[in-house]
C-alpha cells in the first residue's frame, strides 16, 4: 500500500487530531501546512532552504505547469520531483481554480471548460480526463479532482449547478485514475450553503480512498462563515482519510481549521506578503517598511531561529525590501514559511499533549492581530 | 600593520603575478574578481552562498549606501560588515562613477559635485571629505578616492581638466583619511589618452600606501584599447602594491588584464546577464532562453560543481527564467560568479605553474565567443 493514513492521538482537551499520512516520498505528520510552488518553485527558495525549514510536503500547480514549461517537458524529465529536485512528497492541485480565477474564461459544458492561457491567450480546454493525464504526467503523490469553484457570492442555484458538475467529473476522473502511486483527493464544493457542503460529502465519499479536500473557502467570505461550513460538516468527514482545506493559511485560520478537523492546509499568503515586505511574527504581524524599525537592530522576531533570525536584522531586511532586493523577499520568505511550519509543529505537540485549547488561547492573547472566533 | 601585499610569484612563462593582500578582515589570494553588492547585498544571494563560491572579498557602493540606508544606519548597526552579516574584506566604490553616471548632474567644481538622487530627486553635494566620511561610516576595509569620471568620447581638454581636479580631490582625500583600519586607493584616470595615464600613475604616486586603481575604463572603448592603456602604464606601476582594474570582469578581460599586471577586478555582467538568463560556461556563453535548451536535462555547464549545476538543469532553469522566477536568478548568479571565482583560481594556478599563456591559449580554443587580442 503506498498511502495509508492514521490518526496517532485526539487531543482530551480539544477534540483535534494527530495523524501520519504514508505516501511513495515519505510519511507526513499531520497536521501540516505545505508551502505553495506554483511554477515548480516555492518563490525565492531552493529545495536546501525548505528542507532546513522542515516543509514535509509540498503544492505546485497543474494549470501553470499545464501553461509553462508543459507536462511533457516535466514528464521527460522523470517527473516533477525530478524536474525541481525536490524528492520529498508533492500535491498538485487541479488547476479547477485557476481556470475559473485567471484564465480568461470562454464556456463551462458538462465536458469541461474551454478558457484562454492567461500568460499567452491560447485557447485550450480542460477536460477532467485531460487533468488527470496532466497530473499524471506530473507524477506528484497527490493529485486533485477537476472541480468547478464557484466564486463567493454566487446563488444557490449556480452553487448547485456547480456541485452536480463537480460531482460528475470527479466520477470520469476517478474512472481514468489507475496510477498507485498517486492518491485522487476528490473536492468538497458548495459555497457557503451548509446543506449543499452535507451533500458534497455524502456525494464524494464513494470516491474518498485516501484523502478528501475542502474546496471554494476562504474566497472572500467571512472567517466565521469558513468555520460554521468547517463545523457542519467536520462529523461527518471520514476518520481514516486526511482532511485538506485548500488555499487557507493565516495564522489563526490554521488553529481555527485544525480544531474543526482539518489536517492539511496551503496558502500563497506567506510568501506573497514576504515579498511585500511583511513577517508573520510571534506577537503579530510586522510591516518591515515602517520607518520606525529603520535601525531597529534586533531580529525580526527574537523568538524565532529560522536563518533570517539568526543571521540579520530587521534595519537590514527592511532595507533590502525598499531597495527592491531579492533578498529580502528570500529571507522573509524563509521567515514567514518557517513561522508556519513551526506553528503546526507546535499545535501537534499541543494535541499530543492534550493541551490544544490552551495552546489556542495563549496564541490570541499574544497575538494582538488575530480575534478569536 | 593592517594592510600588506606581497607578490608570492611571477610566471615565467607569461610575467603574471600571484599576491597575498592582507587586510583587517582576512588575507585575499590575487589575482581576485570580486563580485559587486551594490547596496548592500550581492544581488539574490546570502553571505552564506558567496562562502560557498568562496569570494574572498566584495564590493559596495558608497553613492548607493548614501541615499539609502543611509550611512548613519549603517555607522549605527556597527558597520557594513555587521549591517549585511558579511565577515570577510570589503571594498566601497567611492560613488564618483555613479555620481557622474546615475544621477542627475548638476554642477561640477573644484569644491565638489551637486547632483540630484536618482531614487527621489533630492538636491545633495558631494565633496572628497563627505566620501571619505561616508566611507568611514561604513567601515569598508578599502576605500576609494572621489575622482571625476569622463565617459568614453570626452575630449583631451575635458579628461585632461577632469584628471587635474581628480588629483586635487586625490589630496584632500588623503589630507582626512586617518583610519588605519581602513586602506585608501588612489585612481588612475587620463580616459583613453595614454600621456594622460602615464601622467596620472606619476600624480597618485605619493598617494599610494598599499593599493592603487584603475578607473574609467571599460566605458565604451573597443578592448583593444583597454589592453593598450594597461599596456602603457604596466610597468609605471608600484610592485609593492596591488592594481585593481575598476568595472572590467568579462572572462577574457579578467585574462588580458591579469596578463597586463592587474590583480583585482570587479562586474556587475556577471550577475546582471544571470538574471536575464545567461550563463558562463567553460565553452562559452549559454543563453538559457534558447528553446533547444527546453528539453535539455543536462546542467549548465557539465564541467562545474557549482550548486545550480549539480542539482539543477538547464530545462528546469530555463523554465524558472522564462516564468520570472527569483530561484532562476539566483541559481544563475550562484553559477555565474562561481564560474568567474574558479577561474581566478584556475589564473591562480597557472601562474604559480609558470604556464599562464598556455592556460591562455586553451582558454580561447574552448571559448569560441571570445577572441584573442
Amino acid at each position: 500500500m503506498e498511502f495509508s493514513f492514521k490518526t496517532t492521538h485526539i487531543c482530551k482537551q480539544s477534540g483535534a487530531r494527530t495523524g501520519e499520512f504514508v505516501t511513495p516520498h515519505g510519511v507526513i505528520e499531520t497536521p501540516i501546512f505545505m508551502p505553495v510552488g506554483t511554477q515548480a518553485t516555492v518563490k525565492s527558495l531552493t529545495p536546501d532552504d525548505l528542507k532546513n525549514i522542515n516543509a514535509q510536503i509540498i503544492l505546485s500547480n497543474t494549470y501553470h505547469l499545464h501553461l509553462r514549461p508543459g507536462e511533457e517537458i516535466i514528464k521527460k524529465a522523470g517527473g516533477l520531483h525530478k524536474f525541481m529536485n525536490w524528492d520529498r512528497p508533492i500535491l498538485t492541485d487541479s488547476g479547477g481554480f485557476q481556470v475559473f480565477s485567471l484564465a480568461d474564461l470562454r464556456k463551462i459544458t458538462d465536458e469541461g471548460v474551454e478558457f484562454k492561457s492567461h500568460l499567452n491567450g491560447q485557447k485550450l480546454f480542460m477536460t477532467p480526463e485531460k487533468c488527470m493525464q496532466i497530473q499524471n504526467d506530473l507524477g506528484s503523490d497527490i493529485i486533485m479532482a477537476f472541480d468547478e469553484c464557484t466564486p463567493f457570492g454566487a446563488t444557490y442555484e449556480q452553487s448547485k449547478t456547480a456541485l452536480d458538475r463537480t460531482i460528475k467529473w470527479l466520477d470520469r476522473c476517478y474512472k481514468v485514475q489507475n496510477n498507485p502511486k498517486q492518491m485522487l483527493f476528490p473536492i468538497i464544493q458548495g459555497n457557503v450553503f451548509k446543506d449543499l457542503r452535507l451533500e458534497s460529502v455524502e456525494k464524494v465519499r464513494p470516491y474518498i480512498k485516501c484523502g478528501v479536500a475542502i474546496g471554494g473557502l476562504s474566497v472572500g467570505e467571512p472567517k466565521e462563515l469558513m468555520y460554521e461550513i468547517l463545523d457542519t460538516i467536520k462529523d461527518k468527514m471520514p476518520e481514516n482519510s486526511p482532511h485538506y482545506l485548500m488555499g487557507v493559511g493565516s495564522p489563526d485560520c490554521l488553529i481555527e481549521g485544525v480544531l474543526r478537523g482539518v489536517d492539511m492546509f496551503d496558502c500563497v499568503l506567506a510568501t506573497r506578503i514576504a515579498r511585500n515586505g511583511t513577517a508573520f511574527t510571534s506577537k503579530g504581524k510586522l510591516v518591515i517598511r515602517n520607518a520606525i524599525y529603520k535601525d531597529d537592530f534586533s531580529p525580526i522576531d527574537s523568538e524565532c531561529d529560522c536563518y533570517a533570525c539568526k543571521n540579520f536584522t530587521r534595519a537590514y531586511i527592511r532595507h533590502l525590501i525598499n531597495a527592491g532586493e531579492i533578498l529580502g523577499a528570500k529571507l522573509l520568505s524563509i521567515h514567514n514559511l518557517h513561522y508556519l511550519l513551526n506553528l503546526m509543529k507546535d499545535i501537534r505537540q499541543a494535541i499530543k499533549e492534550d493541551r490544544f485549547l490552551d495552546f489556542r488561547e495563549e496564541f490570541y492573547k499574544k497575538n494582538k492581530d488575530y480575534e478569536e472566533k
